[in-house]
Formats: C-alpha cells, structure tokens, sequence
C-alpha cells in the first residue's frame, strides 16, 4: 500500500486548493492597494511603500485628471465585458439545459429509466448502482462543471478588468512596478481557477461517493460529466469570445490605422473600447475556461481508467487520488515558482522581462519535477495494474512518475519551439518580416510556411509523449502525462492573462493621453507577453491533444471497444471525417470573423464620416454600437460553430455506432492539433514580424520600418490574417477536439446499448 | 466463367491502346494544319480549309511579322521547356538508379538472395520464385514506370509547346477555331498519355508472364514497381515544375503588375518567358506525370489484390485484366467524348466554351456508366472472390460494377463542387471578391475560410465511395473506385492541358503584339481553363485518396498485417505524425517558392533598373537569366520535399516496422486529402476573384474594379499568395499520399521480414 493514509489524502488535497485560493486573495489585495484615485500630493504615496517617482512628475506635469480619465476607461471596458458575458451565459445557459436534460434522457434509456441495480460491468460479482442515478448524476456534474467553468471566466475577467487601468498607473513608476502589477493580477486569476477547479471535483466525489459508497465505477462515471460541462461552455467562451474580439481588433484596425492613419487604441476610434473589451472576454474568460476544461478533462480521464483498475477494483482512495493530488502539488510548486517573478528577484529594466517570464516556466517545470517524484513515492503502491482494454497491465509508481514527467517536459519542449516560432529574436520571424520587402503576398506565404513548419517538432514530442506513456501504463499513462503537462496551469495561466492585461494598459495609457514614455514601458510588457501567449497556446494544445487521447481511451473502454481498426470500413471513414472536422469548423469561425469584422469596419467608417469633428478629437465617437456590433455577432455566429461540434458525436454515435465515432476521434485529433498548432504560430508570427519593423531594434529591422512603409504595411495585412488563425480558429480546436471525446465518454453507455442504427437497420 | 475469353482480352486491351495513340495522332495531324508561317496572300487560305477571315483584316491590317513573331515566341517557350526538362531528367535520373539499386537490395535482401524457390505465400501447395527475382523484376518495372512516366510529360510539353502559338493564330479567325485548336493539342496528350500507360503495362504484365508464369503472385507484386517508378517520377514533375512555375509567376507579377503598373505577359518584362516555360513544365508536363502515377498506382493496387484473389488462385487472366479492361473502356468511350467538343458541336460565342467542357465530363461519365457495365458483364464471372485481409470474400460483378461506378461519379461530384467553389460564376467566389473591398486582409480571410468549406462535399463524396466500395469487395473495391474516377482520365487530361495552352496562348498573342481582340478570346479561353483546372485538381485529389487507401490495403495484405488497431501505440503515434507529413512537406514547397520568387523580384528589378529603355519598349530584356533563376531554384529545392517523402516510409518501416507504418499511411491519408484540396480550392478562388474583378461582367464586379483600384490591388495579393498553393503544394500532396503507399507496397517484403529494428532492439 501508499505511504500516504488515505485520511491524509482526504485532508491534504483540500489544504493546497485553498492554500492556492488564500494566495490568489493575497495577490488581489496587493494589487488592490494600488489606488485608482488621483493621490493625495506628497504624503500619502510614501505610505503605501511604493517610493518611486511618477514620469509625470519627472517631466514636470502632474495631471490628476489622467488617474480619472483611467479609471473611466477601465469602467467602459468593464461594463462592456461584464454585459457581453451576461448575454453569453445567458444563451449559453439555454443550451446547457436543454443539453442536461439530452445527458439525462439519453443515459437514463441505456437501461430503460429502470431502478433496478445491475452488476458491475468490470466487477460481475458486484452490484452497481442503477443506470438512471448515474444520468442523474452524470447531468449534475455537467452542470456543476459549466457552472465552475463560467465562474472561471467570469473572475478572470473581472480580475483582468480590475488590473489593467492599475497597471497603467504603475507604469508611471517604472517597468518593474507595472510589471509586478499585472504578473501578480495574472497570478490572482491563475491561481484562483486552479485552486477553484481542483476543490470543486474533490468536493463533487466526496459527495457523489455518499451516495455511491463502493461502486466507484458508477461513481467515476457520473464524474466525467464535470469534464463535459467544463468544455461546453469553454467551446461557447473560446468561439463567442474569439469572435468577438478579432472582429473588434481586425474592424478597429482596418479603419483605423490603415485607412485613416491614427494609432492603434487611439480614442478617436470608435471600435477602440470594444476591442479592449475583446481581449479581456476573449483572451481572458475564454482561455480561462478553455484550460479549465483541459484540466477537468484529464483529471475526469485517469478518474475513469483508475477506477476500473486496480485502484478501484480494491477501493485504494489515495492511488485514486493521485492525479487530484499531483494537481493539488502543482498549486504548491506554482506559488512558489511565483514569488521568483514578483518577490525574489526584481525587474529594472525592459530587457528582463521576457527572461523573466520565461524562468517562470524552467523554474515551475523543474520543481514539479521533484513534486511528482514525491507524490508518486508517497501516494502510489510500489505496484498496481492498470486497465489497457480489457486486460489489467502491471505498472510501478516510478513508471508512473515517468509518464507524468514526459507529459510535462514535453510541454516545456512545445513551449520553446513555439517560442521559437513566434519571436522576433529568432530567424523564422525575422524571415517573415524580410518577406515583406516585396509585399503582403510573400510575407504571407512565408507566414503559412512558417506556421505549417512549426508543427514538426510538437508533434515529435507528443508523440513520444504519448508511446513512452502509453507503453507504461496504457490510457492511463496518457491521462497522467496531460495531467503532468497542465500540473504547472497555475503558472501558465498567470502568465497568459498577464499578456492581455498588460495589453490592455497600453491602450488606457493611450485613450487617457499619457506620456509617450509610458506607453513605451506598457508596450514592452505586452511584446513580452505576445510571446508568452504563444507558449500558453502551445501547452493549450499539446494538452489537447493528450487529453483528447485519454479520453478516447477512456472511451473507447466504457463502450467496450477492444479494436478499433483502421482496416474496417467503419472507421476509415470516421477517420476521414474526422479528419475534415477542423476545417468545416475554423471555415465557420474564419467566416464568422470575417462578416462580423465587415459590419465593424462598416460602422466605425460611418462614424467617422457622419459625426462632426471624429478626428480632429472634438467630437466623440459612439463606442457602444460598436460594443453591440461585436456582441450580436459573436453571440449568433458561435452557435453554427458550437453545434457542429456538440452535435457531431451525437449524430456519428447514434447512427453509425461506436467504431465510427473512434474513427472520427481519432481523425479530428490528429489533424486538429495540427490545424491548432500551424494556425497559432502562423498568426503569432504575423503579429510579432510586425512588432518587429515597429520597434526597429536592429540595423536590418530598421531596414524594413519605421511605420507607415511599405513594409511595414505589408505586416500590418499579415497581422490583421493571423488575428482570426492565432485568436479564434487556432486555440477553438483545443476544444474541438477535447469536446468530441470527453462527450463521447459520458455517452458511451448509450452508444454502447443503442448506438449505430443505420447500420443495425441496412 | 467470364464471357470474354483470355484470347479476346489479350487482343482487345492493345486494340484499345492502339487506337488511342491513333486517334491521338489524328488530333496532332489536324493541329499541326495550322501553320506557323505567314499565309500566302488569299490562295491558300482557302485551301486549308478555314474560310473565316482573320481579325487583322477586318480591322484593315494584316501584318505577316506577327506569326513570325508567335514562331519565335514559341520557340523561346519549347526551348526554356526542353532544357528545364533534360536538366530535371538528369539530376531526377541520378536520383532513380540509386533508388534503383536500393529496391534491388533491400528486396533482394528478403530471403538473403538466395536464388531458391519458396512455398507461395498464399498458396502454400504451390512453389512460387526466389525473392531475388522479385527484386529484379520490381526494379526493372521501376525504371519502366519512371520512363514512361517520363516521356508522358515530356511528349505533353512537347505538344503544349507546339500548340500554344497556333492557338494564338486561329485565335485570329475566331474563338470557335482556337478553342478546337487548344482542345484538340490538349487530346492529343490526353489519349497518347492514357494509351501510352495501358500499353506498356500490358507489354509488361505479358512479359514478365513469360518467366513468372504460373507464379502470380510474384508477377503482380514486381508489377507494382511500376506504380511506384511512375509516381516518384511523377513527385520530382509536381514538385520541380510547381516550384519552377509559381517562382517565374509571382516574381512577374510583383514587379511588373504591382511595381511597374505593366499588363500581365507584357514583353518587356524579363520573367514573362520563365513564366511561360513554366506553365509547360508544372501544369502540363508536372500534372501529365502525376495522372500518369496515379492511373499506374491504381492499376497496381488492383492488380496485386486481384492476384491473390480467385482470379489470381484459378489463374483467370480475364477477370485478372478486368483493371485494363476498364481503362481500356475509357480510352473509347474519351474518343467518342472528345468528338462531342470538336465535331457534333461548334463553339460561336464565348459564353458557349465552359459549358462546353463541362458536357465533356457529364457525357464521358454517362457514357463510361454504360462501359463498365458491359465490361463488367462481359469480362467478370457471375461470382468470384477477393482476399479480405486473410479471408476471402465473395463479390458478384455487378456488386463490382457499383464498386467502379461509384468512384466515377464521386469523381464527378467532386469536380462540380470544385466548380462551385472556384468558378467566379458563383456566390462564394464572389463574397471573396466583395471581401476585397476592405482590403486583402479580409479577402485573404474569407479565401482561407472558403477553402476549408470546400472540404466538406469531397470528403463526404469520398467516405461514401470507401464505405460502398469497401463493404461490397474489400480494398479491391476500393482500387476499381479509384480507377473508375480515373477511367475517363483522356478527358481530363485534356480539358487539363486545354488550360496552359489556352493560358500561353494569351501570353503569345501579347507579346507578339497582336490585336486586343485576340487577347480578349483567349483570356476567354482561359477563363473557362481555369475552372476546369480546379475540377481537374480535384479529381487528381479525389483519386489520390482511393488510390492511396487501396495500396495502403495492398500494403498491410502483403504485409501480413490483419489488424491495425489506433489503440495500439505503434500506430498511434504513427497516425499523429503522418498527418504532419502534408504541414512539413507544404512548408518546405511554399517555403521553395517564396524564396525563389524574391531571386526572381531582385533580378526582375535588376534588369528594369540597368538596361536602359526597357521600361519604353526600346531595350530587351535578358529572358535567359530569368529561365536560369527559377530552373536552378526549382532543381536545388525540389530535393529535400522530394527526399522527405521517399525516405520517410523507408526509415519508418525499417526502423519502426510496419505496424508504425500503415499509421503514418493512413494519417498521411485522412489529413493530406484535406490539406490539399482546401489548397488548390483556396489558390483557384482567389485567382478567379482577381479575374471577376478584371472583367467586370456584372454590375457588382464593376462596383469593385476596375483594374488598378484598391479592391484589384487586394485581389491580386490574394491571386498570389494562392499560386504556390493551388500549383505547387496542394497538387504535390496528391503525390505524397500516393507515393508513401505505393512504396511501402513495394517494400513490404523487406518490412515484414527486417522491419521494425528499433522496437526490436528495445
């Protein structure tokens, strides 16, 4: 047996979640102390510590009005999120009923609605609990998992929202400041939907485990729906969300800087506000929701293949725990990796930045090297089997332990070649950028050459990812290695909303009238966190992939699936379909940007063309239609989308039966990631090559600028292409493909029992 | 027993092929009729046969230096042509005898050259011959393959070349004429191409029957050789000449049509007759090869399952020939089909050529229906077996004239949805023109999204033609599928090569300076070829597909693979990396292409830089150097995509074995198919969106034109960015699926007996 009791386990796990949820209030409430109010002369600033003097003061202006004009801002664009998001939910939350009651009636007919108890399918001798009270279940978790995920999002944003105009502020006081500012408002939305995710599944199982006692494979069962709940609503946060801020940015940009010439976040444009609102409800809620599914996803994954292995079969609570306890130990690693970004070290200067953020990742991945080491020691018997489709296979906590770190340095390798594709210090941007000498056309096609190349090497590492872990320890392996590769999301999603919200504070700097100087410094943070974000969607997808995998296999278990073989006709053309899947799907999202960006461009030259002294900045323009425009539209344009993707499993498992759906999983998978991936990295190149001419930081970029040539044009076009491919098609296929599976899960009883009817009827 | 006896079809099929080479030289008699010499004054003109008078002389000028000047226009093409083609023969040759002697010894190597005979594998009573003469006979059908391959695109540039000026001329007398004309030259290569493949495997099947001959099942599996010299002959064409083609056109087009505001083909530009040679060596010689392989490879894969079969096992030679039947079926019913375009009807109007060629494919597809029919009747017992992965299956021949029927009206329905996609004569063609009116960013948007859409129909066409084809004869449907989507392949070849001739034709006519009006009729010409392009480029993709499955299920029978289970980690991470495969090879091509086509902008502006008066008409460009940059270009960087994809099925199966193997096969498969037709229909779309714009025919394309304003500007970028993918990466990937198949089939030997070592080892 494990070191570990399992009353340790029992305490230990909700002990880190709110150890992590205590240091995320902590984050905010140093945030907080920064204040959104203009500051008394003199006294009161040397008081809250910070000594610094502000650039006004340095160049002899000390404009209170800036502070205010910041803070309205920050109102505009939190009042525009908080409402888009309403409408969202509450679309949404239509959906998500109606396809509560589809989990229930279609779980609850696998047995026909009867009460009756039935024996285990993978222990005969035992008794499980009726198939009815795991749809019941199974529906309570899915809507336990769509709520957790809302309230993700939700916070995140209000945190992102609540930080911006305050990073604005800190700027004034030099890059570190700022910086510390928005990495620790990171940190509060990281550490909150991590921790937040983490108590509500443990707290879902102690629950559910009260009325299920010892069947934990109807247990485990009814839990996936959390899964399932989680990335609904992430698929409606990531399509809604990405579609609204790409139509925001592609429509402010097209008019704005290229027609008319003024900066970007320049406050004359109309679209300005909605474009700010779009990064904060797209990037931020959207991405928020996404990683929390990924993680409920892989958790609910190994949950589901340990509980018909030996830790269920002999009721080992701590064995069953361990992916919740190696989530429970990132937290841990996270918080301490943390304080080297905001505590240990210092930022002075705009170069230190990036370093910085990037040991963020080395030192998070390093330690949680020696956490799961631990945890795998601690919690795990020396040796247990595990279920590999209908045979138990033998396995060693160390191999395990291997299996969850491949998953997680495979991460770190994805991190870095995605970094390596989408920063301008390296050649393959710098290419892209010199591509543009002769136009938007060859920087194009060696931005899509670009992005189709970077997917050589992710896919290497996952690959070896998925045989060394598969070959350990089957679908649970894989399970694991995901869980390894999301164990630092805590890190990761700091550092993803820090992008955003730094993002965000230069657009507040500009729409309030700030000093130059202190746009420079907000301009700095954001370039750093445009790669970041980079490395964010990497992991995003490699996670994917892995997750979507596992719970294939976890699928492919539960509807008692031994082959699914590429030979039989069944699934060749699930496998095909599969295969075309992510291009019907990022044809309706491209599109959808596309039309929606048509009508923004529309409005915002209307309103420059009727209302009376726009430009000359007398006049002032109407945000709020444009806000309307952005949320009409993404809202109406996710559902196509949205529906193709929930209904697809649905359709393929009911009429075809469940070798088709395999075949359709696996198709989507392994085309979708690198759809996702060349996409990302297209478009983040794109978008860097361009902030490459317009930084001219080298003798060669200097060559290609200064902003307004030709060149630098030609980026520009590229820039506003990559928008929809880097922030709404590419990072909606993570769910595509995780969505498929985790909803081929909880429906496989179903499937299983009433599945393929056009092939039983001809 | 069949109806037609063994006799009438070793009689029938060279009738069928002779009679293509003769109706194809009747074509090329009638072409050559045109002269290219300035007619004798009245006389003779009316001695030819063609009555109409010539545009010149309605207009009052007749001016005899102007078919002087298309005589040496088109010389300058042919010889830019031949002497790219010696010099991709000469470095592609190297390549082929080391392939060569690679085939000989690894093959070789199977039963350690021993020159014994062993028991057959599938009939184990009976002796069968030594591996070493299998490996001898593979590689001499090799080299077979390689030739024919070879001098099929070499005749094809050899009669476009031939053709292009005369199209010109005839253009003078009306459109009707020249439409004959470009039709007739493009038949001439269609019928010799289609022939020409028939025959020599024929010869070849007879031959090799003269050592092998009870041994059937060596026989066939040497045969597949030739599938295998075809199509890496055919990869060096696709991709060479892709490269060669997009380098010369992008780089005219960025200095001459954005740079120097000089029309399309205008003399003074220096890369106008690169751009030429190249639509000679891509389109028709590139494309000549590729249908060549994939009619070789279908064949092949037919033929091998067939041999195992009971066809194989009685040594029914009719029912074995039943592949060369059907083709030989196609090259009549494609002769009767051409007489429609050029003799049952007329062409008065230019509004009458597109509808034309469209009837070609309706007419062969109906008449070919009735065709297999009659061979299936004649040729096939009521009743037979096929080998389904280690047991026989039984079929009736009506069962397999479904099987054949399918795949030809897939084909058809692929190439209208094609049609609709592409064709400026439809909606979303015309949403991508409108698109262009905030700029190329969103055309380039709406491009990308309308390709990807035009995925669905294809992919949905093809599963349903797997899934019937599949389930009534196993992978031998598949392979009569694929052969009857190519069955009316001396159609497309022709409507194909119409294309380019058309396409040079305009070319000439402005070079040689000839009248406006010619101009506008062939640009008429060539409208209406580039549709039927795109529907050509579906087929080949459509075909490829089948193709491809049905050596892949060739590959595993031979292999003795009776499963590939996905949830299996060989295969798995197999599946995951082959469906990189199309990403790494597209950015190696487009990448080539970007690359070679800024050379090729640095020389264009070098020469209108420093010759002095080239700019007025007065200096004269240096053509030549302009021919070098893309020759050299496209010959060094045709090597590494070319090495990708003949190494990878090599170091896969030898390293990793042949489980691995048929996963990289089938996610090659499932996401190449997608990768390429989403290229080809983006490239097309937007490069008829240009067109639509230029010609203005309707009130809305008015609103976006004319030529030079801001919304052609942005459809031009969109016409280039979609060059290097709809002709050089999206067509090569139709060779990268096929080819990695067809190899692997024929190393299977090797595979199945050394494969594997690392897992070996390990």
């Amino acid at each position: 047996m494990a070191i570990l009791s399992d009353v340790a386990t029992e305490v230990l796990i909700p002990i880190a979640a709110i150890i992590g949820i205590g240091f995320s209030i902590a984050q905010w409430v140093l945030v907080a102390r920064v204040k959104l109010a203009p500051s008394q002369p003199g006294a009161s600033r040397s008081k809250d510590g910070y000594g610094d003097s502000l650039i006004e003061e340095e160049e002899g202006l000390n404009d209170h009005n800036v502070v205010a004009k910041c803070a309205e801002i920050q109102n505009a664009i939190a009042e525009g999120a908080t409402s888009f998001l309403f409408t969202e939910y509450q679309y949404v939350g239509v959906f998500m009923s109606i396809f509560a009651v589809v989990i229930f009636l279609f779980l609850g007919s696998v047995e026909g609605f009867s009460t009756k108890t039935h024996p285990c399918t993978y222990s005969k001798d035992k008794e499980c609990k009726p198939a009815l009270f795991n749809a019941l279940f199974s529906t309570v978790s899915f809507l336990l998992g769509a709520i957790t995920s809302v309230v993700s999002g939700f916070l995140g944003m209000k945190i992102a929202t609540y930080a911006n105009a305050r990073t604005t502020l800190e700027a004034r006081k030099g890059v570190g400041k700022a910086f510390i500012t928005a990495f620790r408002s990171g940190a509060v939305m990281g550490f909150l939907l991590a921790s937040n995710g983490l108590l509500v599944l443990y707290i879902a199982i102690n629950l559910f485990k009260m009325y299920y006692g010892d069947d934990w494979e109807g247990l485990f069962e009814s839990i996936t729906g959390y899964g399932l709940g989680g990335s609904s609503m992430a698929l409606f946060g990531r399509v809604g969300g990405g579609i609204y801020t790409k139509a925001a940015d592609v429509g402010a940009d097209l008019v704005g800087k290229v027609e008319r010439n003024i900066p970007e976040d320049d406050p004359r444009n109309p679209a300005v506000i909605a474009d700010n609102v779009g990064d904060n409800v797209g990037d931020i809620a959207g991405m928020g929701s996404d990683l929390f599914g990924s993680y409920a996803e892989s958790s609910c994954a190994a949950l589901v293949v340990a509980s018909i292995s030996s830790f269920g079969i002999n009721h080992d609570f701590t064995g069953m725990c361990y992916p919740l306890l190696v989530s429970s130990m990132g937290i841990i690693v996270c918080l301490i990796t943390t304080l080297f970004a905001t505590d240990f070290f210092e930022i002075k200067a705009v170069k230190e930045i990036e370093p910085s953020l990037k040991k963020q990742l080395i030192i998070s991945t390093a330690l949680m090297t020696i956490g799961i080491a631990l945890v795998s020691w601690l919690a795990l018997p020396y040796k247990f089997t595990i279920f590999n489709f209908g045979e138990q296979k033998e396995v060693t906590n160390w191999g395990l332990f291997l299996c969850v770190s491949i998953g997680l340095w495979a991460g770190l390798i994805i991190g870095y070649v995605t970094e390596y594709y989408t920063s301008n210090a390296y050649s393959p941007v710098q290419d892209v950028a010199d591509a543009c000498r002769t136009g938007a056309a060859t920087n194009v096609i060696f931005g899509l050459a670009l992005g189709y190349k970077s997917v050589i090497i992710p896919i290497f590492a996952i690959a070896l990812g998925i045989y060394v872990s598969f070959t350990i320890a089957a679908m649970y392996g894989i399970a694991v290695a995901a869980l390894g590769m999301l164990s630092t999301i805590a890190t990761g999603l700091s550092i993803d909303a820090y992008g955003p919200i730094s993002d965000n504070a230069g657009g507040i700097a500009e729409m309030a009238g700030m000093s130059h100087r202190i746009r420079e410094r907000t301009d700095a943070l954001d370039a750093a966190g445009n790669t970041t974000a980079a490395i964010g969607k990497g992991f995003a997808i490699g996670s994917a992939a892995l997750v979507s995998l596992a719970l294939f296999g976890a699928f492919v278990s539960r509807a008692g699936v031994k082959v699914v073989d590429v030979l039989s006709p069944k699934v060749i053309i699930g496998l095909i379909v599969g295969a075309m899947l992510p291009y019907w799907f990022s044809a309706m999202t491209m599109k959808s940007v596309g039309s929606a960006a048509l009508k923004m461009v529309e409005e915002v030259r209307r309103q420059f063309n009727t209302i009376p002294g726009l430009m000359e900045g007398t006049g002032k323009p109407d945000y709020a239609n444009c806000v309307k425009i952005s949320t009409d539209a993404s809202i109406k344009q996710m559902i196509p989308p949205g529906a193709l993707v929930m209904l697809t499993p649905l359709i393929v498992g009911t009429l075809f039966g469940v070798q088709t759906l395999s075949g359709v999983l696996a198709g989507a998978l392994v085309s979708g990631v690198q759809v996702a991936i060349s996409a990302s990295n297209t478009g983040g190149a794109w978008d860097n090559a361009k902030k490459y001419i317009e930084a001219g930081a080298s003798e060669h970029a200097r060559s290609l600028g200064p902003k307004g040539s030709d060149c630098h044009k030609a980026a520009v076009i590229g820039d506003t292409i990559g928008d929809p491919l880097k922030d709404t098609s590419g990072p909606s296929l993570n769910i595509l493909i995780k969505l498929m599976a985790v909803e081929s899960l909880v429906f496989a009883p179903f499937f299983a029992t009433h599945g393929g009817i056009l092939f039983k009827l001809f």
